[in-house]
């Protein structure tokens, strides 16, 4: 398998942990979406939709972290990343998408370059927007995991899921900006819990490759 | 089956296809999201992430669109939503993901009243926003299609998929934000054959019973 990905991207810090979780070998290919370069060069004819991560499997390439992770625990499903009864794995989907449609995609590199770049905000207002979305969203996100089983250790159960995936780099990016993690105690111990695991450890932006380039 | 739901919601519009095209009943319960009746009232004890849609069943409370379709899908699993193979799978679900998480919640109502409302935009820039990443979205959509199977009447293949229950409200929200579909030939083609269908019919906004209220 072959990982096309950049270090600081939530979306392909979701699919490392499901990678290393899983304990999948795959090459990484570092694609510098900062600079742009998911517009242009190899990676743009490569990619439909222009995105990181994209998923290279036996000739297929797949896109979206959440499509990618459940294809993963498809076809290798041991450890497995959902529960095995419908409303368990509705739960954890439920949770996943609440941090992946609610909070990331509004926070996303290209909204950020078109508020300063469009509507000319100015640092300060930028960084206003970015942490009024993670709070309102991780908010509702400790509301959900009130309903989670109780003793829960992860997001949903004792064993890290598909949620933990999500929730992890959205802290770590919240953490970049400064965000107000306060009065979220079942959340942060979810992110706690997880970053004991050699799997999250292994995925953090800090230890891939173009990081340390 | 009870749906909470607000007619011109884009999210709630998804799960009503999916129930549609089942053939599964539903108690229409309305939430009047423009008015703010998610943050008020019953609904807001009710529902953790006070987001529509909500479906009960059964005693659970499941929320976020595609969580609820992939229940949806497991519980009756005819007519399938999604292929059943596991590459199917993930390239459905990437191109539900690509509504869902990269052009949806950039248009969020909750998002589009930031801008009025804190970064003072006018009309005519809160439009321009709405179609730019509306457009942005669809052309990377139709790069997308481009690999579907060969001759596919929906999005991907020749029954309507989770992609067809995202496309379609999505194209709707965009026309009455007067976006423009040219040169969108596979989405287009999509969309229009979903259109032909009774249950897209009875699940577009205008044929519910707060629309008609």
């Amino acid at each position: 398998m072959k990982l096309h990905n950049y270090f600081r991207s939530s979306a392909s810090f979701r699919v490392r942990i499901a990678l290393h979780l899983k304990g999948l070998a795959f090459d990484y290919i570092p694609v510098h979406i900062a600079r742009g370069d998911h517009h242009t060069g190899p990676f743009a004819q490569l990619s439909a939709d222009r995105l990181v991560p994209l998923l290279e499997d036996e000739g297929e390439r797949l896109s979206q972290s959440m499509a990618i992770i459940e294809y993963l625990d498809e076809v290798q499903p041991e450890p497995a990343l959902l529960p095995h009864d419908p409303v368990g794995r509705a739960h954890v989907r439920a949770l996943a998408q609440s941090i992946a449609c609610e909070i990331h995609p509004i926070n996303n590199l290209r909204v950020l370059k078109y508020l300063v770049k469009e509507l000319k905000l100015d640092e300060e207002a930028k960084n206003r927007w970015y942490r009024h979305w993670v709070r309102e969203g991780l908010e509702a996100f400790e509301r959900q995991l009130a309903q989670s089983p109780a003793g829960s250790t992860y997001c949903w159960g004792n064993t890290p899921t598909l949620a933990d995936c999500c929730l992890v780099p959205q802290i770590f990016n919240g953490q970049r900006f400064d965000c107000d993690f306060s009065g979220l105690p079942r959340t942060m111990a979810a992110f706690e819990a997880c970053m004991k695991l050699d799997a999250f450890q292994r995925a953090q932006p800090s230890q891939c490759p173009d990081a340390q380039a």
